[in-house]
């Protein structure tokens, strides 16, 4: 087991009607909010109602910014910084997703820098203070809301890029199951599919002696693979999409990854994908794994394959090693295939001629992932099976 | 799933030297000091030496507590909080297991408080301040290094009692595997089932829906299982060691526990024992388990233990199910047998005498745990069962 520094400092208010805290959640952190939101279903739900009911009874003035798109852009970025300067916020507000919590983030903390936002995520400035955030989660997915990674697409230059620091943690979250029983399937089904990439890539991993670790990661594949498909079938399944919903928060809140290397292939290759088309993320996500896992597949890693198999999808261990990583790939693209995940990038309207340009762009300069590594022209091959 | 409010501020250094990092951390906390530590066992492996050569380096002040014992008793408390006032202590700094940990939680609320400390422990006042403490752990075991409990014994009363406060939790918790592998195997072992204990207390549980939080409390056993004969083979293991060691934290840090009702009668029974025999916890525990199991199953309780059979012990999931609840409950007994725990009360030095006293106590006027509330008869048969 690798050295770790563990913090996972947010606070998180889970279950129903949890939202009757805000006021007092907010109170503690300042007077002047801006709140940020997407397409505008927390309005149709009456979500929004709510949150503005809250703030006007306890008198928290607050500004809005709505709109921010799924693959949040830096365009979005910008304005949230440019209300934030003029209406002196204090503190944010995202209610959505990880696209919102993610935006407000770089909002957050680009308040605080007079370059462009953009700069943190090529390495040219370094986020040293933002202004304190708070969410309200309404799917299941990133785990946006409880670490501190955020992801922006910058239209410009066809990038999607991450950064993650310990000051964007948010100071608290609400996660309240209900408000995710009016998720359409589609959007479940791609968040259930994040949720399970982002164990795989702490879970498909160099470190062989994080046994504790590798035994989570598996508890929360499990609980996936349990409620996927009951949500598809019964969205208000209120067992099923409180499990899903703190599976998203533990998948991505740092507890999968002390102690371990990780690899992280598969999300840079599909930022290249939705960094151009536009592509829903979680779905990008459900046609590439198997086709890693199969990529990658060899004497070096058969043995997680196998021990995945054994564990996640009750493979007999009798069987031999590869035989058995493969009946786990398999048992996976099933699994995704079952849930309604295209099976091809020609499905989401992706052809092959880009795929160089992306695939050298996901290598950069120094090869991608660590579970096994990949240049460009093993990433090409990945893309083009998964054609 | 129960609603729940998360909160695991402690931020843990977990690893080989993390003990560099020790002058600023304490720098950020405080600037007077008291050293708590035990019988002295840190003294004979170094590790004073090495801490007392970081604060004097860093110029950071200090006093110490030696002799904490374990079942840490009201009178070392005492001596604490007099030591903290008399020299203006602004952080406590534990070294040691649980006992040392415990004692330093209450020394730091108590030094704040005017009356006895015992006040907090029967009911007649409530923690509203502490002093900032952090530990270094030196022993896998209860998982006070993560959480706001204390457990303190009353030697005058005859008693050993459980107090919890988000304030007591510790700001920071050094974990260095390392340090643990000086622990004699008996403590070694107590501290092993000390871990399982505190996840069957939340696992054998009425509710049935928090389905992520049992497959994470799985985790920690497989953990336990794996690593608990290793370690008194090899207890220099490293490996071993920092599994155990970070399981120790998972399985009491409220990861287990939120969205559920969780059960305490194992360790309500046990510390009856341990506040008039003063015998090691873990060892209590590991006697008592597996009759408490036996006790408790029934038509409604043998799904959880079958269950348990299954994805715990590889239990063949064809046997009826009362068979396999029967066959989990003999792997527990066997395991713990194996790992050298006594198998009776009498073996401990406790015979008949008290028996029904410590029932009363156990049971007191709204009976014991959830799972199945037990009443004084029915803790007194599980007593005799164990004796």
């Amino acid at each position: 087991m690798l050295n770790f520094n563990y913090s996972i400092p947010t606070k998180v208010y889970f279950g129903e009607n949890q939202i009757n805290k805000l006021g007092r959640l907010i109170k503690k952190q300042g007077s002047r909010v801006l709140l940020t939101y997407g397409g505008g279903s927390i309005k149709r739900n009456g979500i929004y109602d709510k949150i503005v009911e809250i703030l006007n009874s306890q008198e928290i003035s607050f500004f809005e910014l709505g709109g921010i798109e799924p693959n949040p852009r830096l365009t979005s970025v910008k304005e949230g910084v440019r209300i934030c300067r003029e209406n002196n916020i204090d503190f944010i507000l995202a209610i959505g997703g990880g696209s919102i919590i993610d935006c407000s983030k770089i909002i957050a903390a680009g308040y605080h820098y007079e370059g462009e936002p953009w700069d943190f995520f090529v390495g040219k400035a370094r986020i040293t203070n933002a202004l304190p955030i708070g969410t309200i989660l309404t799917i299941s997915a990133t785990g946006s809301e409880m670490n501190g990674n955020a992801v922006i697409s910058n239209l410009e230059t066809e990038e999607k890029l991450a950064v993650s620091n310990e000051i964007l943690k948010p100071k608290f979250s609400i996660l309240d199951p209900m408000y995710t029983t009016t998720v359409p399937a589609n959007q479940t089904i791609a968040g259930t599919v994040d949720i399970m990439s982002h164990v795989f890539e702490q879970y498909f991993s160099l470190t062989k002696e994080a046994f504790l670790q590798d035994r989570l990661a598996e508890a929360v594949l499990k609980t996936c693979i349990k409620y996927g498909p009951i949500v598809v079938k019964e969205p208000e399944n209120y067992e099923a999409r409180a499990n899903l919903m703190w599976a998203s928060s533990i998948a991505l809140n740092g507890l999968l990854t002390y102690g371990k290397i990780t690899d992280w292939a598969t999300h840079g290759m599909e930022h290249e994908l939705s960094a151009i088309y536009d592509i829903t993320h979680g779905i990008g996500l459900g046609i590439l794994t198997s086709h890693w896992m199969s990529y990658v597949l060899d004497e070096s890693t058969v043995d997680k394959f196998a021990e995945y198999g054994v564990n996640v999808w009750n493979i007999d261990i009798k069987e031999d090693k590869l035989a058995m990583a493969k009946k786990a790939i398999a048992k996976t693209k099933e699994f995704f295939a079952a849930l309604g995940i295209p099976a091809t990038l020609h499905e989401v309207g992706i052809n092959d001629e880009r795929l160089e340009e992306m695939a050298q762009k996901a290598a950069g300069n120094r090869g991608l992932g660590s579970f096994k590594k990949l240049q460009k022209e093993d990433i090409l091959k990945i893309y083009k099976a998964a054609l």
